[in-house]
């Protein structure tokens, strides 16, 4: 069995949200890892395999062994990754990419595999298949970053999906520092955040106040 | 060894160029294949994993006895129609996407592999590094469906190109009909097509034109 990862403040990076604050996106996920952010996922939607190779390569290199680092839909870019000997811990798939139990066939059973889900549905299946490790349910809000995913689900309305199943779930989409708390106490596995430390002035600090915002609702 | 696949007629597909014709990939294809083309690659830049897969299985189901179909980009995709038992036959990557010799060592050596060149540097290092089975060169002229290299090397351009190195090569780019008798006595492998096959109203008859005309420019 893969030890679950700690995914209570999940980080998924946006390039262009980055790139906006002035930053890279190596430079973000180093100081969000020093604020405490807890698990990595590599998005790239936009990028070459090339490109986006190489920033997972630097990015495991810096927080590797301290953080898992997921890499989003690109499959091919995780198994080059591996190949190529970086510490890279698994993929993250949506609804309209390969096929999780094919993911799970390609990547072999040492890697975590994570699975984007938004309906009661999709959330059943996942468990019912066993090919992923976690979820990520969502959207919380309306966000302009996951586009393929229905939005305003609320903090009740993810973890009342989250509650069907046993498979740990993080809330993703337009989750705020307001919302870690709220949603700790509903029993999800983290809360997954994009603009929230991509856009910050200050990673580090917006990653430690949500990770600390996150342990209040635990208390 | 791998046999060297018969590139004369190397048709590359454009999804949107389909649609506006009034027709599917797959329909594009089979047409295009009962015409004359001698290899297929599916290429889908902007589409999702899921989707892409599913097209590259319907096509391998339709034609992949006959003529070898081979993925753009997306090795996870090749990987995950393989897993699948399709009868896919190989790769096509580009000079930004995952370097050649990674995906060789991912698709491993009973696939094809074809890469993309446009500078004489390019070509010659494709051939020193040993990991693809033909490249694509060109552009031969400006076209609007490859914007990732440099246009215009013309006919002459490409053949120059191609004749440093033993690798089979097609010229790709902007070729319609009456280039290929050219290329074809310029030494090259093929003539790779987009938009003459895609976009045209017939397109098992343009194939055959195509072909036609490659094969009178080897007499």
């Amino acid at each position: 069995m893969r030890p679950a990862p700690d995914l209570s403040l999940y980080l998924v990076t946006d390039e262009a949200q980055c790139a906006g604050a002035g930053r890279s996106v190596l430079e973000t996920v180093v100081a969000a890892v020093d604020g405490g952010a807890t698990c990595v996922q590599l998005r790239a939607k936009d990028a070459d395999g090339g490109p986006f190779l190489r920033q997972v390569i630097e990015v495991c290199r810096a927080v590797g062994s301290r953080v898992p680092v997921l890499v989003n839909d690109r499959v091919d870019v995780f198994l080059a990754a591996r190949e190529l000997g970086a510490r890279v811990a698994g993929v993250h798939v949506g609804q309209s990419d390969l096929p999780a139990l094919l993911v799970r066939a390609l990547i072999g059973d040492g890697a975590f595999l994570g699975l984007s889900a938004s309906t009661d549905a999709q959330v059943i299946a996942a468990q019912d298949e066993g090919a992923c490790d976690h979820l990520g349910i969502g959207t919380v809000r309306e966000t302009a970053t996951k586009t393929d995913a229905p939005g305003g689900l609320g903090v009740a309305g993810v973890a009342r999906a989250a509650s069907l199943v046993e498979l740990p779930a993080v809330a993703i989409g337009g989750v705020k520092a307001p919302d870690m708390a709220p949603l700790a106490a509903a029993g999800l596995a983290g809360g997954a955040v994009v603009s929230a430390i991509c856009c910050a002035p200050d990673p580090r600090r917006a990653a430690a106040e949500l990770l600390a915002a996150w342990r209040e609702g635990l208390r």
